[in-house]
């Protein structure tokens, strides 16, 4: 390659980085505009089911090794169930069954043939009974519990599985709605309702420790009211993130299930005083749907904005050459900071392509989120120094605009510049999970009037209201139909901000209540 | 719990574990009870569907790390593509369809309904083009494809899945053929022939490696006949082990499609002088088949025997004890033992049960394959001591039995005991490695002589024949029905042991053969 051919621009890499419409323009235009840009995701040619690209799989990697490790440090064994369902366990708890039936993708033949040259089904291949893709997994695994547990002893029993499953949506979002989707399901069984009580308030421990901590997205946890509970569960608890857009998205959820699938599937264990009883059950997940609530958290209008912890590369160390001779000495500069960029621990990438200009990588990569870039050109080689620049700072109330550059782009002492990043990516991992904070505190209210309601989810845009509430279900109805709000949760008591707290009356029939709920529009 | 109480036999456990039928009487038992008293895996409600229990999912997991690390370091990334491929897509590559068609799950439906009190698939919810459950994902990645690949550019494309397939088997066995089953494909993009090739030659060393320096199992490499060929590849190259009853496994294939599958999905590239061209394609995958080849290589009368590498726990700590006082001291100790082990990289598990005798323990963790056991007892506290018992050792001709046990179970003192264990397990590695190219040496012959050839894999009970070839796919398949054998590969030149290299006549034809090809009874 000529030198002179070295820094065309990619015309086609800058033109996907800068089509990211403006979140202010067109919220949903944006966060299908930074998958693009980010290279997450896609749709496929099968209906409903999207293709996670090689970027957004990685931070699904990401996300499974540290909920893995977290399900493991609590007892947690990985275990895989069979993708099919026959259709016959669909009458054994029939809430669960009918919630899921409206939803299923149903194999009857299991051969193809050519008839008249065309590929079909091959009739006299039809299943004599149908099966059904899981669309969750409690009916096969409690089948198969019913030859693991006999005694106490064999209790807790503590899976979780990482798999596929399927749900037949009308309506699909790339990563928060889809026909397919990947996700981890834990199914536990044990000997008394206490513990499997503490499960289920564990396992939902256990997902707020990861959202906040590893996704920097702060949660509310509480319990499902009725009409949202997960079908045959006795309670749903569930964590709830704001997005943006002020609506609440529910990250995951944690539900006890009682007795309903042991007696579904008839798994009785001898108590230590030698009784049978039924065993006591929980199950919990995380999906996908986690990688849409972190785009829509942190990101911003120049695409993809990633949590340290999740970032498949946390640094790009980008060389900046005119010719072979600056070619030669900025990569190789490049390679030896990422070599002790790795040693640090510090997931690194140089990126020494030819034929593309600086600027379009720049651009490429803050589309994908990496929070860190370090810019080598010949001048840094000549002064001991490197330029280190960050994916975004927190914004500080009337900075001039001056700093703010000097704040978001350094240049440093090379071993200081070196020095510098473990600590930075600390620190913006702490500041993305505050200004999400603070952004969803900006959109929060305490609300004791209808018609203040009515505004805020109105012209105000919306957000998280803490409202009293004591209407039955047909009221919830009427305040989705009104409002398009529903109540995301009753959360547990320290959940909700002081100002908050304490007994009052329904905002929309006036009747006494116990505690505020928390209403928002949802994904 | 009481003291009395504390070394009360578990019937269950013990009767498990030593429920295995040897391997000389019953092989095929003999392979179910290891995976059985092992709990690795078992079937399902599901016709031809296993589950993949705890322990057997563990070792999965150690080998999906082991692989994807490989994978990373050759420049693959990992993506993830639907589940579902549409039935119009079986018409594009003729070949690999029709060889897929007979074994395909079809999903015809996507909701249920209960008529007349029975849950059925409701008719009116009948897909327009009915789903094929993918049994491998060329045809669905490459329509995929099509978007991301417009100039050389973008190549090479290096894609990895992991995922879930299904192919209707009506034979089934755990673990090497069921209805569904896990595995990786990876899926590359190039611009030119020979960046294939070498694409294809480059993973085939990698499964080598695997197979050899993690699963302790000696493969030979080549060129699958095209009987044997993956359904639209150009080239299909394997791994092939030999299991202990002397027949062959194919553990892992590699293929170079050509253009089949770009131009199926018309997927062309505009190459550096601006033509367009069909992209060229490679495919190669390895599935939980290897826990069987693994099982199958390894173990004995006693259950399960895993390389060190592959092991989910490397050394179980065994307290001894027969009060109370005893318990707390032993335990004690045990657990200061497994967190210095744990320190020096050991996967160690403290095994401090109640109410199970130390030798139902001792034989629970021989059936799961653990590489060494620790105990400690009262004893050896007083001592300063620690007994390291081997789950194996080499047979050494000639060696005293009392020989053997002492250096199956070593009474050593603390801080030797300690410092022997990672050695050891690299020691046990090697062995295993070596043991097992003992016993394919032992079964592996160069025949010329058909008499000799219905001998060995009659009476001599076979193994590997390396013989000259030069018949057609009719003379193939009478050595079939003859023998039950098949041209396992035709090995690259350097696999080819040096007794058996050079040219000569076929063993059935007389026909002049350039080199020997491997001939064996396979699963």
């Amino acid at each position: 390659m000529k030198a002179t051919d070295m820094n065309k621009p990619d015309n086609r890499a800058a033109a996907e980085s800068s089509a990211i419409t403006p979140r202010a323009r067109d919220y949903s235009q944006w966060y299908l505009d930074v998958i693009k840009a980010a290279g997450l995701a896609e749709h496929s040619a099968v209906r409903g089911c999207m293709v996670v690209r090689p970027h957004g799989y990685a931070i699904w990697e990401k996300m499974q090794r540290e909920l893995d490790d977290r399900f493991k440090a609590t007892g947690h064994e990985n275990a895989y169930f069979p993708l099919f369902i026959p259709l016959s366990f669909f009458s054994r708890e029939e809430k669960h069954a009918s919630g899921f039936a409206k939803e299923c993708a149903v194999v009857t033949h299991h051969r193809l043939k050519a008839i008249d040259g065309e590929i079909v089904p091959d009739p006299e291949s039809k299943l004599e009974e149908p099966l059904v893709v899981r669309p969750t997994s409690e009916m096969i695994i409690w089948s198969q519990y019913k030859n693991w547990i006999q005694s106490y002893r064999d209790l807790p029993l503590l899976i979780n599985q990482w798999a596929n499953v399927v749900r037949w949506e009308m309506r699909t979002r790339l990563f928060l709605r889809t026909a397919e989707f990947l996700w981890q399901e834990g199914h536990t069984a044990h000997a008394t309702e206490k513990e499997a009580l503490e499960e289920t308030w564990r396992m939902l421990d256990v997902y707020a420790d990861f959202a906040e901590n590893v996704m920097a997205v702060p949660v509310i946890k509480g319990r499902k009211t009725e009409g949202e509970r997960f079908a045959g569960a006795v309670e749903t608890l569930s964590i709830e993130g704001m997005m943006q857009d002020g609506k609440a998205l529910q990250m995951g959820t944690s539900h006890y299930l009682g007795q309903n699938f042991s007696k579904g599937a008839d798994v009785k264990f001898q108590n230590k005083d030698g009784e049978l009883e039924f065993v006591y059950a929980t199950s919990w997940g995380v999906s996908t749907r986690l990688v849409g609530a972190l785009i829509m958290t942190h990101s911003d209008d120049s695409g993809l904005v990633l949590p340290p912890r999740l970032a498949p590369v946390q640094t790009v160390v980008v060389p900046i050459f005119k010719n072979d001779a600056e070619r030669a000495r900025t990569v190789d500069e490049a390679r030896k900071v990422a070599a002790e960029l790795k040693a640090l621990g510090v997931a690194v990438r140089v990126d020494d392509r030819d034929g593309i200009m600086p600027g379009a990588k720049y651009y490429e990569w803050e589309g994908k989120g990496v929070p860190l870039r370090i810019e080598v050109g010949p001048k840094d080689l000549e002064k001991g120094s490197l330029c280190v620049a960050r994916r975004f700072v927190t914004e500080i109330a009337g900075e001039a605009p001056e700093a703010q550059r000097r704040r978001r782009k350094a240049f440093l002492p090379r071993a200081e510049a070196i020095a510098s990043i473990v600590p930075t990516l600390e620190a913006m991992q702490k500041e993305l999970f505050a200004r999400a904070g603070a952004a969803r505190a900006s959109r929060t209210r305490v609300l004791d009037k209808i018609e203040d309601y009515g505004k805020f989810f109105g012209e105000e845009g919306g957000g998280f209201a803490w409202v009293h509430w004591a209407g039955d279900s047909a009221q919830e109805e009427e305040m989705a139909k009104r409002f398009e709000t529903s109540i995301r949760c009753v959360p547990f008591e320290d959940q909700i901000p002081p100002e908050a707290r304490g007994e009052g009356s329904c905002i929309l029939t006036g009747k006494p209540s116990k505690q505020r709920v928390l209403m928002a529009k949802s994904y």
